[in-house]
């Protein structure tokens, strides 16, 4: 498979255009904090949010999806045993999922957990260094959510990882970087305020799940779902770079991103 | 009753006055996605929320409380509880309640506990067209929160509903419609940007719940509530048709939505 | 110490100057309904949050953020578990923690426990003056989390509470009011829409838990904490006293509010 820059960014464009044609069914098991917007930003980019996340529905729910997030930030028990019904469900419908380990490393329910999920194979995972680091039991964690290790100390993590799951591991940043393994890709669109907003990394792990849904192969999905979201966040910086006014305007943002957006801004490498 | 347009408009313009002249406690037994975009559409009309979803406590509060809303969206263990707790504690205080059945049909969870509460007799229902069916045992659910069904295929599911509850049920869609089993109302107030707003029809419930608490008549309430948000949202998609700055104008429109804007732009046959 | 308007106004400076420049890592137990928009507060004004709320996490977690919060607006089983471990684990570290005792007073799952919990010696306690009163076992608490006593009313609650924890008791209101037990400090800024916004008052609660950790004092945090976000609302409520619009400016305002925008406009006597 061809992964130059410019088939990235025509696989993107086309990936952008096929999830406002279909609106893939995105389910999301995620945490408390960022429910709301993590379904506001899904539905503008032109996806349909379905947070079903309760053990009994989450499985049966899993099968009938376009995508699965699965996202550890508050992972409460009933989330817990919802995840792990809906991983292997998701698996065994074809139904492409995500993984988001937030904050793994020293706590000790959500880092067990998230090493059994890694084992279900995602088709992708999204974290930081010090998230991806700790998945591959390679380092200790961040500190609460925030990385500690820069995107390249993580790098060979990631290839572990995608090597072991078949997928594609992306590793957040000021440059994102995206690799299945043997490529990496690393895109540098996006804006510090990204990291002012709660969510701002979550809700793109939702939108991984759409553009997979999409797009059969993970590391294409993975590029194009982080290039539209961080041009998208490069259009609403624009708008305004503080917080409250910039998250407003992301949501804008995700609804109006156009494939000429993604050309003339688009930073692939 | 008189159920003409003009009654049910002057009815409207009365609650609303009554909702901000007495600020309702609206308990909410809500999902976790949209559970704070809720508090702050109750808010923004005049209504105070309070989101006693716990076992133990949400049938004490729901003795007196003005209204209460069910929302299935993501019914936990401790919400499912809460919820057979409150319906009958309400029903026996006389305090109205809205069961809204987020995406019943084929989930094996929140479909009994829906057809459960159905059978508590509900002052009012709302859902989408495939919800109502699936609440009415007519259909088989929906897509998720989307609606695969019409309004009017759910018509005769609705009256059916509203004729065994006594109360009202509210159909949602591009033209809502309201019945008590007999009347029939239809509302076209509203805007597709509200489908891109997550929490967008369950606020609703909510609101109908506040409204039901200055209106006896059930489907005078929905009604009301129904036209008043509707309206807001019409006031609000002329500042932004565009998802997050939408849902902002939103919530200022409800604040700001006056009598006489109800008098010029509300639509309701 | 001193406690003069003008050590409060130059403490409560370098205290916004040291969060700022040491973000703090505030976990936050807190309720589902202004879970993000806490989050997002604290973002804002330039604290790190971190809702670590599951139990076997929620101790190890204390023992290592900068400040704790448990606010006890939805408290779920599992909420209640995390706040029993986390208080004790903060106290044994010597990491502040603020305790936010919504609606307490006659909901019987809250009341005891926060009782349990005001017996741990919250750094300090945050309320309105119904829950102030309940929680110092003088009164029957609000309508659901509205108060229905007045601030004065409550002062002597407030002053018992602060003896015996050897903390603050920050009482909100038109007028806020802090007390160690001896001193009493009035802070008159803030804008009544404010109350339009849900969790415009638990926010607060977690940016006291930041400027604890960065304020050995607790009362001089408390003060610092209400002067800064109250400072903030009246920046916000310039742009618009409307509530959507104002909840986004409130953001915006905590990102950029300023030492010199506390020593204009801060009313501290």
């Amino acid at each position: 498979m061809s992964r130059t820059p410019q088939h990235l960014l025509t696989a993107t464009q086309e990936a952008l255009e096929a999830v406002r044609s279909t609106a893939p069914l995105v389910q999301c098991i995620t945490n408390s904090v960022v429910v709301g917007f993590t379904a506001n930003a899904l539905l503008a980019v032109g996806a349909a949010p379905a947070m079903v996340d309760i053990p009994d529905e989450a499985g049966i729910f899993a099968g009938v999806a376009s995508g699965l997030l699965i996202n550890l930030g508050t992972c409460r028990a009933e989330q817990r045993a919802a995840a792990l019904e809906a991983a292997p469900a998701a698996s065994a419908a074809g139904t492409p999922w995500v993984l988001d380990p937030v904050a793994i490393g020293a706590l000790p329910v959500r880092t067990p957990l998230a090493h059994q999920l890694r084992d279900l194979r995602p088709s992708i995972v999204r974290g930081n260094a010090s998230e991806i680091m700790a998945l591959a039991e390679l380092g200790a964690g961040g500190r609460g959510v925030d990385s500690t290790n820069s995107v390249d100390d993580a790098l060979a993590a990631a290839r572990s990882l995608a090597r072991a799951s078949g997928g594609a591991v992306a590793i957040s940043g000021a440059t994102d970087v995206v690799t299945d393994g043997e490529s990496v890709v690393r895109l540098s669109n996006g804006h510090p305020v990204l990291t002012k907003v709660t969510g701002g990394g979550c809700a793109l792990g939702a939108i991984m799940a759409a553009f997979a849904a999409v797009t059969p192969d993970s590391l294409t999905a993975a590029v194009a779902a982080t290039s539209v979201y961080t041009v998208a966040a490069d259009l609403a910086a624009e708008r305004s770079a503080l917080p409250g006014s910039f998250a407003v305007a992301l949501l804008d943002a995700l609804s109006e991103v156009s494939v000429d957006d993604l050309a003339e801004r688009a930073v692939i490498a």
